[in-house]
């Protein structure tokens, strides 16, 4: 089910939302969610020293693209404390088939992402007044994430009640999922019914050059079997 | 109770902490009840865009004096939200005595700061495969922040838990606040008997110089009362 506004709970901001943007498919596609379910959208994305720079500017063109209210990129060094092939001097492991994947804790993770970047969305939410937060976590594709199960999806809604002025004050704060049960397939399913350009995302985690994508890591292995079963175009330019 | 080293739980780094440090005085006397429980201590200190950068310095200060095996200072810029008398252009409210000052939440307030905090701390916890977190919060004398009670940090444990690849694999993560009840007083005899050097740290909210105290903030009322209460000589210069 969409979530909606929940304007009967929240008088100072009805349907304000904070959407959490990182450049790529899933976040651009929960953006054009929380936009059809009418929510004002606040759009943030988060520096933590990601390999690519260059995924932040597709954020920010997403977030125009989507119509966004506005922007706003935070910087906080995760390098700082290692421990992520996407962050440190790490390989980025790649695989042929999409069934290489291991079901395991990729060496990809980077730990407690989603711990802190939801603290950041729920701090810029308590500023804003805004009544919701969107975060586009998938538990199908990502099964071997902690942070992106359900069971923290709704720990961390329970925690940012307690957290706030909003929750103190019996103004509920909202964490929506709605791409958190969803195939690859579905999400861009979803996202092409709702105009996303998918040509301004970025999934891969080891780029040859900025929009062109390698083509076997396993970002780009799940993206593009997930355009081939959604049986929407692809308009990735992947290297190989 | 004092927290003590989960050895048994944590097999590949028994008894290593990430002890928060933000340059203040129950910060300080957390680092002194780590270090006497048996922790390792890894300092962690939060550069949000707080007023007084020489807060960090005093953290530096802190952690070198107390033992901790090393202090890493990470950036977040929770200014670009906005919101607090601590960060933004929003003058800070001064009192005469200590019984003006309110319990509702005060303008001092940093929106989820201690959720964003705690998240970091969880980060890097998981990078070091540390067993336990401690937070200098208290829930006495700054009752009006939400992110400062005993329901938010067993909520917030629950969720790190649910976040990390050590709560899935089993290992519990802890999160230890062992000023969470006690007076301003009892903070200062406990931190006093460790051998806290209060005067390399720093509480006041509007200082007229580095390590020069306003002696009228919120902050400042509490601290000299907290001396004058516990009998111990209150080492801080004031201004006023």
């Amino acid at each position: 089910m969409p979530a909606t506004p929940n304007s009967a709970e929240t008088l100072d901001a009805p349907g304000r939302a904070v959407v959490l943007l990182s450049g790529g498919l899933d976040s651009a596609t929960v953006l054009a969610i929380a936009r059809r379910d009418g929510f004002a959208c606040h759009a943030l994305s988060i520096d933590y020293g990601q390999r690519h720079r260059f995924e932040l500017e597709c954020a920010a063109r997403v977030a125009r693209a989507l119509g966004a209210i506005d922007h706003k990129t935070v910087a906080v060094d995760l390098r700082a404390f290692g421990g992520s092939a996407l962050t440190a001097d790490i390989d980025v492991p790649t695989h042929e088939r999409v069934d290489e994947i291991g079901s395991t804790i990729p060496i990809t993770y980077v730990p407690a992402r989603n711990l802190v970047f939801l603290a950041l969305a729920v701090a810029y939410a308590e500023t804003l007044g805004a009544s919701d937060v969107f975060i586009g976590v998938n538990a199908v594709d990502y099964s071997g994430y902690p942070d992106c199960r359900p069971a923290f999806v709704s720990a961390f809604e329970n925690v940012a009640n307690l957290a706030t002025k909003a929750g103190v004050e019996g103004r509920r704060l909202h964490v929506n999922t709605p791409i958190i049960e969803m195939s690859k397939a579905e999400i861009i399913r979803t996202g092409a019914s709702l105009g996303v350009d998918y040509a301004l995302t970025t999934s891969c985690y080891n780029p040859p050059a900025p929009m062109l994508a390698c083509g076997h890591c396993d970002s780009c292995l799940l993206r593009r079997q997930g355009f081939e079963q959604a049986g929407v175009p692809d308009p990735t330019r992947y290297a190989g």
